[in-house]
């Protein structure tokens, strides 16, 4: 077609992916194309906020690195990850609820001993993590899970985010017991800001929201026969719960982490300070 | 809100931003959050698929530099530059049609006298360019009216992609006479394939695209009390007319490079080889 105008030009764009080889790459980048256009069609950009979108774009990449993924980011705070969370989750009665992954999942950490204290030398208020690994529906228990468990510091950062650190820092992996039982010692987690020293952070700070997730403990729980369970627990009571920066938030998710007098720990450890307990179970999907 | 699921995302995101305080930023970025939100429930990505997006994404922005805007170059070949283009150009009669900037223009060059070879040391078939710059309406000639005239070389690249050229090449800045005329001579050009080692260069392979555009000089036309014009004249004949990559074709901005035998050319000089004549008018919308 030799005369585009605003009228034909996305049905010329479509046409030429007509000859796609793959049928899914095919559908993703046409229904692209279809949605772009109807926004740029409902939005009519000028000619210098079309430019200045080409040059947010740039700066989002421009700000990942192998620490960082401000695509992500943007992807989290504009509600797109927990929509693509929801779409691929749509789960059966027992199932504990997904929520996003975000930027700070370190895979391949070696298993610890059931109890392990994952917070080393970071101090904070002592918490006791606990619970059990149920297949959903049926309610057994799963022996031999693998879970993965991370959070930030007091500081509100990760390990990752501190390059000062050179062992895994306040994550970890435990396996279940024959019963489905798993236990380990952390802190208690504080709310804390998404970075927002990049372009997300402009976005923002123009947009007049703030930049604070609720406080969390972020869990992966893999099984056999089961779909991996990416989830965080939230702490009931933390002021941002309406409001999470990433729209992660979901009531099922929502825990109290019970504070406790110095005295005996489920695990027989002695706790001379004040601290917390989190005991909550998981239910997985079969597949 | 604290209990976030598929069908409730979209207005949290957008109740998120109610308080952005400049009601045009507002409306963009609410559209934004509209439009993906619908593409991301159209298409249903799986995790993977989304995970593939954002790394996209994140090469495209990597890949610019201070002299290769890949964003820019996404943006041409899902055609949305060309529909932003047509949005904000609605031209009334006698007005010559616009088409995309592109990434190669130069700004601030210095105005050459009239019938300045452009070419300079670059070989090529000689080309004389020549013709007048009317108000679209009245077809009253503009007089001082600047014209900026770019283009690629017989390799298909402009001066700016050849890190060993100290000066311009293939682009002027020219003005126009008392009666509206200019002239100015260069090379005939060639079709040429978009920068395709990128990105954008796997997406047109994964789509079985073609990366050319078809041969055209660019130019950009401006004129007290006018608009400026942004546009480019494309050679009649080249083979990628109704398949340009960027979609950047209009019938009207077609146009013969006339051959000629070696002899007199229009502003009397005498041209010893085969040579062509690109005679074109331009109509500038009054403001």
């Amino acid at each position: 077609m030799r005369d585009i105008n605003e009228a034909n030009i996305t049905d010329a764009v479509i046409q030429r992916l007509a000859d796609t080889p793959d049928p899914r790459l095919k559908q993703i980048v046409t229904g692209l194309v279809r949605h772009l256009h109807d926004y740029v069609r409902d939005v009519e950009p000028s000619f210098e906020e079309w430019q200045l979108a080409i040059d947010y774009l740039t700066r989002v990449g421009q700000t990942c690195t192998d620490k960082r993924q401000e695509f992500i980011l943007l992807s989290d705070t504009l509600g797109v990850s927990m929509l693509v969370d929801a779409i691929n989750h749509r789960l059966p009665e027992g199932a504990t609820e997904t929520t996003v992954l975000g930027p700070f999942f370190v895979a391949g950490l070696p298993e610890l001993p059931p109890g392990t204290n994952i917070a080393g030398n970071i101090s904070g208020e002592p918490l006791f993590v606990g619970g059990k690994v149920m297949s959903a529906g049926t309610g057994h228990p799963l022996a031999g899970a693998v879970i993965d468990a991370w959070q930030s510091d007091d500081d509100g950062y990760y390990d990752v985010q501190r390059p000062e650190l050179t062992e895994p820092a306040l994550r970890g992996r435990f396996r279940t017991d024959a019963k489905g039982y798993f236990h380990f010692w952390s802190i208690t987690p504080h709310s804390y800001p998404i970075p927002d020293d990049g372009p997300v952070g402009a976005m923002i700070r123009a947009t007049k929201r703030h930049p604070y997730r609720p406080a969390h403990v972020h869990f992966m729980i893999s099984a056999e026969g089961h779909e991996t369970l990416v989830t965080h627990i939230f702490a009931e009571g933390d002021p941002y719960l309406d409001s999470d920066a990433v729209f992660g938030v979901k009531d099922s998710l929502i825990q109290t982490f019970a504070a406790r007098e110095p005295g005996m720990a489920p695990d027989g450890r002695a706790v001379t300070t004040a601290w917390r307990t989190l005991e909550r179970d998981f239910g997985l999907k079969p597949t």
